[in-house]
């Protein structure tokens, strides 16, 4: 890990890294989120899963929708063909955990596709029940895990889990 | 404001809610968040800005475009032909804070549209410096007000600020 | 109507049709389609819905963004900002019956939105299942009912309903 | 081939299955389609082919760009980058019909990227001259062929052809 | 007209300037741009388009497509409802004039997108002949008439015309 | 280097040519473009990114992501996961000079990635810059340098630099 901000030339200009030179390893990246709401809106997304109107399906989709645009949303992120995205949900009493895990073979990392699949579920989340509950917040999004490449396995210390 | 979850029809499907016959009225949202790092990560983005490589110019731009993005994203979300976009930071000690302004005039708001530009902006900036601070976290992504449309004028009581 | 095709123009080059002098009116489109399958396969669907794995959910949420995606993909189609999107399916012994209603207020119809709604929904069930049946078929999508715009309403003479 | 549908993971949610075990190979699928139109429309296109207004040369570059959008409109598609595509039609008494051939090399097949170039040309030639026969249908679109990978050839029992 | 650039706000950032408050009004921009190739590379598009591969049939489409592009590649651009897209080639001796008329009625401008339909398209030519000529040059795209809005009509003087 | 258009089958209908049987190589292309533009027009650029309003931050970035596009955007271009993107510019006294390098490894080449980064570039400063000079003009966009590959290395004879 160096001091310098890895995605600018040498004459301060923004450029996609060279990752030419890299390895192709499995790469794989988890990512965490949390969107806070009121006790009373996490009762309607529960029961809806139960009944009619299931949120996290959406979310869901979303998510992995999210994670396949990410070098789309990000200007200097590299395009990478993914080879598995899984978004899940932990209904707490005060908001949803979502996690999101990706995985590839490649020249270059996940991070950027997990974390963008957490917040695409949790914007989605954040529509889809708007109506009820305007004052939600999307919290504590940030990397669990990375595995692959040369600067190795990383884990959050004291991961807050979902 | 209502109980239901306005996204799911009678038969509990998710759909695109009719606002055919909403009215036409000018619309505008402001949502805010936050990118949490090491103070010494902040200084590197806070120098770059003065000398070589301006993390916050390319975040500024990803914002605004993700805003432009976010039928594509949002599942249920209206496409809507924006009329403003504007994107501001404020470099605290321990983090970036985000502010977008988003406005239209149309049948729907853009709620979601602000919040979309936070999250993009927030994404990018995590990119650009991760080689230096993987554990940066994104968090307090909400919306702090809303104006136009038949729900009215709405604040965020305390709101947190940037 | 009349016998010439309009998105030529007078050299023989396509063109995106001039409809800026057209009234802008509520405009809707409905349309239908069909995808066959063995009666096993319907059963796994139908089971999942109950259960896990709910394929429909999956299907509307891509049909709904495959709506907003329409100008993308036709090319001589105009952007149009859809203010309604419905998907509902009809699930009958050999396969399932998909119906999207969309609607906009507008210079031009939805007509292609609500057949690529219908498309970009029975792709997404021939995806979700196709490990299981390979051999499914995309039958008889086509418009039903189109109403708005100096041609009027049109209906199917005898509508093969879903 | 298996009776569960793989697009769900253990808790009923859908998932962009894992691929990255698979092996690298070869990977091509065939797949047809047919929009059936009056005989007098048939017979727009086919002069408009000769003279001026090729429909089919606009039909078929939308296939070809609607293939690449694959993994965009079906969302539990793999990104993939394809080697190949080509479409090719056959101009009926009564209708277009249509054949996609997609290949490339990856670790997971293109059948769904076959199916959706025949669906976007499909929507296109409808869009072209639905001003003088909206009762156009598209008709039986299905996979004929798939070869590469671990479920090895398959082609379809009693091919209906183009 | 004025001498600051309106894309930055007070604090030097980049914004998708505020035209809210201006007047719905018919726009219209025609553009003009050239690609500049080999005589004989000439003599192949030409003979092409009367027997078989139309060069400037794909180029048409892309170039149509690319309009609609525009507020996705242009990071400051409005997203518009665009009411016609019209290419036109001119085959000189030389290369291939291009010329894209723009029109919608909104708040603002329609001149990047005619500059972006003649870029999409120009580079598409590029593309379908570069196995044949890859020295060719894009050359003189610019703005050559625009018309509605608050800044007037304006054409170029001495407009090189296609 | 062949005669023969290689974007027509045999039939004369564009496609997506074949390059499954190439081999695998590195890639690079070097493509250059100029925005001609009034001498004062140039000093506001130059002054703003001393002080406020960097107009090419804001290109640079378009330009990155409009390599990424490339594909979506020129109809019979493969995709391809680009491992390299950079643009650099130099400020003339009569306009900006534009070169973009790409880079990927794969079956085929990224001239298009590179001239459509340049375009979008150049596309970009005209947006940013119109309110003032609204008739600048995009000239000789061309490649100048291509590697990898059966056609080996080519170099434009007197290339013009930027």
């Amino acid at each position: 890990m160096t001091n310098e901000l890895t995605h600018f030339d040498e004459s301060g200009r923004a450029h996609m890294v060279d990752v030419g030179g890299k390895e192709i390893t499995a790469r794989r990246a988890v990512a965490t989120g949390f969107i806070r709401m009121r006790p009373d809106t996490v009762v309607l997304i529960r029961e809806g899963r139960a009944a009619k109107g299931d949120v996290l399906a959406v979310a869901q989709v979303a998510g992995i929708m999210a994670a396949k645009k990410t070098a789309e949303l990000i200007p200097m992120c590299h395009p990478l063909m993914l080879t598995k995205v899984k978004i899940a949900f932990d209904i707490e009493e005060d908001g949803i955990g979502i996690e999101a895990i990706v995985e590839t073979r490649g020249q270059t990392g996940v991070e950027m596709e997990a974390l963008t699949a957490v917040s695409g579920a949790a914007l989605t989340i954040y529509d889809m029940v708007k109506a009820v509950d305007r004052g939600m917040t999307i919290e504590r999004i940030g990397l669990q895990e990375k595995a692959g490449g040369a600067s190795g396995h990383w884990v959050r210390e004291s991961a807050s889990g979902v």
